[in-house]
């Protein structure tokens, strides 16, 4: 492809592998601003690679929670199941997890196996051709040429989005190319995983119950209780909490980002003080630069609106310490810490809004006790529909991504609505 | 869940885990009888959760041996074919093999993909998420939450046991709840192979022949035997030896009970006389109580009905001797044995009786050679078919999890019987 | 079976075990020249298993290259699609590679699902059962009970070959039996490889251009071409040469030999001056046998036709060095070796002719750099789409062997050409 006969590569020292000069190929596109690439990651107008949260719009999300919905209602129907199996069963799908994550990767399964795709996998770190010297280029190119999608997981910063641009390069030399997305690369994004945070407070906040009617339904109700005479529909305008690892909570760095785009909402961070855990700059800055209200607490019970924050908020989502990315002087100061004030027991929650949801990415530490289980059964509980949420809106993306999605919301409008 | 608000855990002492804790809220439970445990792995008369051989009765066993040979005639042509592969195409099974057992494994795999189902697995003894700290019961949730049934096999005694209580507890509480299926938990129950060896005598016992008519029949060839002249069908009347491993030999154990329910069956144990290797005081009991006549030998020549037993069974089932599980004075004391005594030759087989069978739960070792592969051809070597056997009877059990066993028989006999 | 009442084997050592009787029992067969044993290998005149590259007659070659083409054009439309896909869903096949090859595996798997069929696998060396002292045999018995078809890939030289013929034994003796595709034995055979290289071949010099029309095409804009004034098409009366790793290059002795029953074909063997590296005696004894003219070169530079070698071939099959198999004094005799003469680059490109192709059985090797990736963008590099190519040629050999490809051949005609 015309990467190579860049002068990046010209200049390229002896020592560099070719996966070195590959990397260093995309150095440019790499650096950009978000803004500055989301149109090459599109085609007309329909996402092609699904590398960044920042890709989402509010619309794009609106439309996806759609199809989410669209395909839940149809899976509970024989005929429906029967549509959507058929609808894609001759794609196949690459998984390329080579970093590992069960829950990310059995969902990113599911949400395939929905529609109909055949998935295959490589979840060796070094896949027997990488032993016998191939790029990891050669490898993803591999992969393009026997299936149409690939999904990829990667401890590499910014590999799915090079691969992205490798793809972009081979289509405009007339090559096969297919779409990229990345299911969690490094530290820096997972965009799915923001997807399915946004979709589970889309449901939430829509604020439906089993028994709605034209003459009562649950969102009145809620609107009688003391304290919530103002409560809206949507995630505009309401207040989000994240608790725990803040400071390497991928995911709650794209959920920030995301909610960000909703008018007029309020992020509250809560975590240890300790440089480790607590917010980076870059997200700071960044949330500053879309003159978002944020607040970094050290604890439930620092005031917002006049009272503990855990009264305050509409949403709480709770993390887990990462420990496993813990440095030896970040365990040793670790001691000075009183965990046990960012783990949930069922008198902090007995104190949260009737409706707000608690939401974690999963899984949740034992060890650690973030979420204890005695909560699971309480109605805010929302993180295992969470999961479930997310197999739904992966399903959803991956109807967008081969332009099905339109047909799913027809046939669903035609035999489900009447 | 609810589980967790029970006392058993507020007892329960620092130095336990969340998963100590989840398994000892089920203690209760799980020490109850059998019998009183089946109801609630039942629903309407249906079972829901495959856990204990228990829970086969002798009807319920006629019936999966008729749906088994349904699904078996049915995959003989392609109309049967597309009608099978269709009938749950849009369910996901999930294998979570935490002990090895390719057999196994693949086994439900092909019952699995006979009927459509798209299979899903996770096989590493520690999945990512649970070296994050999760615990297993979160594992299984999240399974439940991208699957539609969970097939298991575990080296935790009682595993699949406590995950049944767990779906049942979720389904009480309004939760996504899927089926259990126990592929062998520890050293105490694999239910669905004593199945698949039940169904094999069921269709050995049955005598019928290639080339049967009205007027000629291999049952009745048989009954011209000398010595067969009182041979019956089915598998009531009818005495069933053991040979091998029978104090470790789980297959054994589960079959041996499974037999108990025939009217008027004989079962002979022939181990060498070494603790590790002979009957085991529960199992005993067990046949004691339930009025069984049963016998303990150590040779294929002690006497039964005035003849050496290997010359008066109607069914022979060898196992292997389990040397991964000897201690270090096991092995010690198999010095003293002759253990060729508990292997088979063409010399033992020409003396057993012209129909009985020989099974073997698979595999045998060919070290140990209980059973040569000079065997192989003779016409009552059953244990080739026997794994063929168990994924169709495997399809079965699927089918009637998935209450499409009926949809099967009807379509069968509209299509096939006429 | 059969196999263990021959002498061979009352003769065997007590130090033998089973696995090795098993081999040694088919010793005869195995040592019969490979005319001898094609026969067995069908079925009235299909083949029934896909063991050497010796199977392919040019008839044969042609055939499945017309059932390539037809698949990859049905693949192009969603009815051609649902044609296929629909075509052997029933059908599930055995992955069992032993011996790692993420290339060939996923081609495998793709080539399966597009025709529908359901793939499992075994990768892992040793499966559970042979720990536990299950036969080899035992073990491609039991994956011949569950599934349709075994691809096997394996170290040990003919172990794929031994399985056919025992998958014969069993066939005779009445048992069930399923076909056996060699995916790469030992060091001996890769007859799929062989296969696709072939049809990569077919394609290029067929010279099809996309503007092709009655009154222009590609093929005669090539004969205006100075030099080129006689090319015709297909692969009789051409010049190919191999560069790299001749001596251990499997899929070099695979393709070479198959070329040699095109008339009037030249070969060359490009290799370093080294005698693990330079061409084997059995090579040189088969081509002799068959009135091959060949060349052994060591550089690109050295005279044919009164030019340069590169100047003079008509395709151009490059290899890597298999470093992973040499020996200690393999790397030593290296050091007197220039390999950068057995590298491409744009400079020996340039010089060869226009239409010539450059294939490679991939992967290649980044620190040899025997193909650097300024030449992935020539016309003539070939090597990409002759892996999509083997997807492609491996799913009409599966339609072959399943006797589909008919059926194929039929609805693409009906449909498509019209």
């Amino acid at each position: 492809m015309t990467a190579i006969m860049s002068p990046a590569n010209s200049e390229s020292t002896p020592a560099q592998t070719q996966d070195d000069r590959d990397l260093l190929f995309y150095e440019g596109r790499l650096n950009r601003p978000t803004k500055a690439k989301t149109p090459e990651l599109e085609r007309s107008g329909r996402l092609r690679h699904v590398i960044f949260s920042g890709q989402f719009s509010v619309d794009l999300l609106e439309e996806l929670a759609g199809v989410a919905d669209a395909i839940r209602k149809l899976s509970k129907h024989r005929s429906g199941q029967d549509f959507l199996i058929n609808l894609l069963h001759h794609k196949r799908a690459m998984l390329y997890f080579t970093q590992p994550s069960t829950r990310t990767f059995l969902s990113f399964m599911a949400a395939c196996q929905i529609l109909g795709i055949t998935c295959n996998e490589v979840r060796d770190p070094q896949t027997s051709s990488e032993t016998k010297g191939e790029t990891r280029f050669d490898s993803i190119r591999m992969f393009s040429s026997y299936f149409d999608l690939i999904i990829m997981r990667s401890p590499i910063a910014r590999l799915a989005e090079s691969c992205a641009y490798l793809m972009n390069d081979l289509e405009r030399s007339g090559n096969r190319s297919v779409p990229i997305v990345n299911a969690g690369s490094g530290a820096d994004q997972h965009p799915t995983q923001a997807l399915l945070d946004i979709y589970t407070l889309q449901r939430t906040f829509n604020f439906s119950g089993p028994n709605d009617s034209e003459h009562n339904s649950r969102f009145d109700d809620l609107r009688r209780l003391p304290g919530c005479e103002n409560l809206s529909k949507g995630l505009a305008g309401k207040t989000y909490a994240f608790c725990g690892d803040i400071g390497r909570g991928r995911t709650v760095r794209s959920l920030a980002l995301l909610l960000s785009n909703y008018p007029d909402v309020r992020l509250v961070f809560i975590a240890p003080n300790h440089p480790t855990l607590v917010m980076r700059d870059d997200l700071r800055q960044a949330l500053a630069a879309k003159n978002v209200r944020f607040y970094e607490f050290d604890s439930f019970e620092q005031q917002l609106d006049g009272r503990p924050v855990i009264e305050a908020l509409d949403a709480l989502y709770m993390t887990r310490i990462q420990r496993e990315h813990d440095t030896g002087d970040d365990a040793e100061r670790y001691a000075a810490l009183d965990f046990s004030r960012y783990c949930l027991d069922m008198d902090l929650v007995s104190r949260m809004k009737p409706y707000a949801p608690i939401l974690h990415p999963f899984p949740r530490d034992q060890h650690f006790g973030e979420i204890p289980q005695e909560i699971d059964n309480d109605p805010r509980a929302m993180y295992f529909r969470q999961a479930r949420n997310g197999m739904w809106i992966r399903s959803a993306l991956l109807a967008h991504l081969f332009d099905v999605d339109g047909q799913i919301l027809r046939y669903f409008h035609r035999e489900f609505s009447a």
